[in-house]
C-alpha cells in the first residue's frame, strides 16, 4: 500500500537524456513494452473521484493496480495498490463480467532507470512524444514535502526545465489531447 | 473461459471415502487449506444474478475467481474464469477500494484425488462438516447432458446415494445455515 510521488515532462531527445543519467550515476535497468488499459467503474466515476484501476500488460507480466486521488500540490502523490497476476487475459475477463468497462489504452516502450532511489522512465508514448517520468516511494515516516523537493531537484540535475514538468497522467495527457482535437473539428 | 460442472453431498467419514477413490482408481493430489473471501458489488445484487466473485488463498498461492450463473438443471454447471494473483493482501486492498465488500467466508481443508478425468475433493468445511465435491470441466464441443451422466455415475461408483447430492455451493449452503438459525433464536 505504497504511495508513490511522480513528475513528468516531455522532452526532445530521448538517447541526450539517457547519457545525463548514466552521467549522473544512474543505472540502465531495461527497456519493456507496456500496454495500460483503464477501466470505466459500473457504477463509480473513478474520474471524477480522480482514482484509476489499470490492467497493465508487459512482456512476460501483467499487474492490476488501483491509484487513489493525488494528495497535496505539487508533485503528484498518490497511494498505489499492485498485484500481479498470472493471465493478463482472465483478469480483463473478470472486470468485465464485474461490469468494468475499458475506458482508455496508454502503450508506450519504457527505458528505466534507477537514480538515488528514484525510478527514472524515459518513455517513448503512443500519441503523446517522448517524456521523462520520475518516481519516488514514500517510506513510511517520510514527509511528502521531502520527497517532493528530492524529486525537483532530480528533475534539475537531469536539465529537465522547471516550466514543462507536470503531475498529470499519460491518461490525462491522452484524454485532454483527444477532447481538444474534437473540438478542433 | 471454462464451464465447470459439480455435485456435493455431506458424508459420513472421509477415511472411508478415500479409501473407496483410492480402489476405483483415483489418486491422491494433495491437501491444502483454502480460505475463500466471497464479495457484495457495490451496485449489482451478484446473490440475485446467481454470479460470484471470490478471492481464494490457499497454502503459497492465491486467485482470483468470477463464477458465472447456473445453466440448466441436474448438476451445477457455470463458467468460471480464474485468474492467479501474487499478492492476496493487496487484490484484497485493490477490491475494498473499488468498493466490494467482504459477504461471506469459507474455509475448508481440502484433499483432492483425480479420477477418471475429474477432481474429486474430500472437504472439511468450517461450519459445514465433511463433504464429497465432484468436478468435471466442460471441454469444447462436449454435450452438457453427456457430462452430467458422466458425474452421476461417478457418485454412483463412490457409493454416494443419489438423494444426499446437491448442486448448491458451500457459500449457499452457508448462507441457508445461517439465516435459519437466526430464525430459530
Amino acid at each position: 500500500m505504497a504511495s508513490e510521488v511522480e513528475l513528468k515532462a516531455k522532452i526532445g531527445s530521448k538517447e541526450e537524456l539517457a547519457k545525463r543519467i548514466i552521467a549522473e550515476g544512474g543505472i540502465f535497468l531495461g527497456e519493456v513494452s507496456q500496454d495500460d488499459v483503464y477501466f470505466r467503474h459500473p457504477c463509480r466515476d473513478l474520474r471524477e473521484r480522480d482514482e484509476a484501476l489499470r490492467l497493465r500488460r508487459e512482456e512476460g507480466s501483467c499487474t492490476l493496480t488501483f491509484k487513489g486521488r493525488r494528495v497535496g500540490s505539487g508533485a503528484k502523490m498518490r497511494e498505489e495498490i499492485e498485484a500481479g497476476v498470472d493471465d493478463g487475459a482472465a483478469a480483463f475477463a473478470v472486470l468485465r463480467r464485474l461490469g468494468f468497462e475499458e475506458a482508455f489504452e496508454v502503450r508506450k516502450k519504457r527505458s528505466t532507470y534507477s537514480l538515488e532511489g528514484a525510478e527514472v522512465s524515459l518513455d517513448s508514448v503512443e500519441g503523446l512524444g517522448e517524456y521523462v517520468e520520475i518516481e519516488l516511494v514514500l517510506k513510511d515516516g517520510e514527509s511528502g514535502e521531502g520527497i517532493r523537493e528530492r524529486l525537483y531537484g532530480l528533475a534539475e540535475r537531469l536539465k529537465v526545465p522547471k516550466e514543462g514538468l507536470t503531475t498529470e497522467s499519460y491518461l490525462e495527457l491522452l484524454a485532454s489531447k483527444s477532447s481538444s482535437s474534437r473540438a478542433s473539428k
